[in-house]
Formats: C-alpha cells, sequence, structure tokens
C-alpha cells in the first residue's frame, strides 16, 4: 500500500475513482466476466448472463468498445458471425473483478450464481 | 483466477456487483482511502479531500457507517471530539481501491492529485 504515502491529497479525479465509474454501471463487471475466457458471441453472452436483456447488452457492449475494453469481431461469413473479446485494458479489469467477488462472498453474504465458487 | 470457472452464469446479484455497489458512490473511495493511515477527525477529512463539501462528507460517513464500513467514536471531551475509523470490513476495501488506483494511472492517464505517484 505504499502509493496511499504518495498520496496526501485526494481530488474526485484521483485515478481510483475514475476506474470506479469505469466499473460502476450496473453491467459492466458481469459482461467482462462473460469474456474472460476468450471471445464470445453475443448470443452466447445472453444466455451466459442472467437477466440481462438483448438491448442492453448491446448498449453495454457498445459502451465498453468505446472505452477501449472490448473489441468487436465481424466475420464475413453466411450467416455473418460476430464476436467479441477483451482487449489489455479490459483484461487488466479481472483481477480487480475477481477481488471484488472474493470480497463480496466474505463481506456481502454474496453469492449469487456463484454457489459452487462460495462452498 | 479459478474462481472464474465455479460460474458458468452470471447474475445482477453476482458478489463482484454488490461490492462495485458499495464502493460506486462518487466519494466512497476517497474517503476510505482518506482513512486508510488511522482515525481521522471530520474536518481533518475535509481538508484531506479536494472538492467535498462539509454537508456532502458528513452524509458520505453516515453511509459508511450504516454499511459497516466505518466508525464512529465520539470522545466526551470539551470540546468534544469525533473521530472516524474504518471497520475491518472497510479496510478490506483498501486493497481493491489500490488496485483500481494503479489501473487508472496506467490506463486511463489519470495522476489526480497523486502526481508523485504518477511520476
Amino acid at each position: 500500500m505504499s502509493g496511499f504515502d504518495a498520496c496526501d491529497s485526494f481530488l474526485a479525479d484521483c485515478p481510483a475513482r475514475l476506474t470506479v465509474e469505469l466499473i460502476a454501471d450496473k453491467w459492466t463487471a458481469v459482461v467482462l466476466y462473460g469474456l474472460s475466457k476468450g471471445p464470445v458471441r453475443h448470443g452466447e453472452l445472453l444466455d451466459l448472463i442472467g437477466g440481462i436483456s438483448r438491448k442492453v447488452l448491446t448498449q453495454t457492449l457498445r459502451r465498453l468498445a468505446a472505452h477501449g475494453l472490448v473489441r468487436r469481431h465481424a466475420y464475413a461469413e453466411v450467416p455473418p458471425r460476430v464476436e467479441y473479446e477483451l482487449t489489455d485494458k479490459g483484461r487488466d479489469l479481472l483481477p480487480i473483478i475477481e477481488s471484488m467477488r472474493e470480497y463480496g462472498m466474505q463481506w456481502l453474504n454474496a453469492d449469487g450464481a456463484c454457489t459452487s465458487a462460495a462452498a
């Protein structure tokens, strides 16, 4: 935690807070999570993530792509195939999300869909 | 990242997302950060955190206390002294906030008030 000492005053645009904003959206963490194992198609993500609508998933993926966290690949096939994958910038968020998952299980009595991990 | 494999589907109440909600408020990360070195008085926090108003700091501290992240100590002195300190539950968020600070400096071109740490 040496970084703390270098920071004697904090502003609202502190780097930690900008990162919070990046992942504060309701679906960001779970969508990044869903992309963590490799490229995935829109429909596969839809099946993977409980409770998200097709429209909201599309909006979330667009926002993540605009922030450079996700890359969209459209393959010129019949029928057309579109896949999404994490960029390096997106992948670097995964350890943070994983730490937050562990914190949630320890302190927030949360197991959600991850009951097997919590057992 | 072994936890990922245990989780085949994700819901909105995934533990990671509950943790995101806990720290998503604009001031939570910086206030926890400001308490990281030990008990601090309200006025000291106000000086430490740029841009926060007295009222918003009070509201934030109340919310953090309600979530069990911060403890309030009122000393029966003249003049009365009130200090705030992190609980274990609050302290366990610090490594996550520190990881987010590092991420922000690497990927979001953020240095904010932490220019000496970014140098």
